[in-house]
């Protein structure tokens, strides 16, 4: 269930500190330590998950519950209706450098 | 349910062609017409949601549905364990184009 290094369970075990915006139940968000957008959080299940690669149909509701709080997160922060990406990098080629599942939002961009 | 005038309703009652690479009971999957990866598959449900905005609650399993399905289209294109990229655009700022619920699926580059 967790994984002593890796660096998500480390936050979530409040073991490595993390600018967080959200603590559920099942899903903690904090701030992207390097943000590559104006805003960019980091959705991350408790349950330790190496990627979208290991999410069992009986982890799915997770991934639901997720992008529902993306949204939310998305709406509490102001960028909903203007928009924003979610993200899911899964494995080194796809971009993920944290084997621990995450969700990634981006927004905030000035309108063009 | 079905907007009239909603390009992915259309494909997905057949009024305009798309090359399919999966048809299922609530999600279709067909290649982007104009793809920006090797691999690029839109994962859309057959029931006209407009953006991730408007899931509903109700609607959330659709997305986790959603993303099982892109994992094993992964798997069945042989991109899975090199790593690929799934991604919601939401609203326009996000950008999104299309105004129906779509999940992206990119991969297959060569490894670095």
């Amino acid at each position: 269930m967790i994984e002593k290094d890796c660096m998500f369970c480390r936050i979530i075990r409040g073991e490595q500190p993390a600018d967080f915006v959200h603590r559920g139940e099942r899903i903690v968000a904090f701030k992207d330590i390097r943000p590559s957008a104006p805003v960019h959080i980091l959705l991350v299940p408790r349950k330790h998950i190496r990627s979208v690669n290991e999410l069992t149909p009986e982890d799915a509701p997770l991934a639901a519950e997720m992008i529902l709080l993306a949204h939310a997160l998305a709406e509490k922060t102001g960028i909903a209706s203007s928009g924003y990406k979610l993200l899911f990098n899964v494995e080194r080629g796809g971009g993920q450098f944290v084997f621990h599942l995450h969700l990634h939002l981006f927004g905030g961009w000035r309108p063009q």
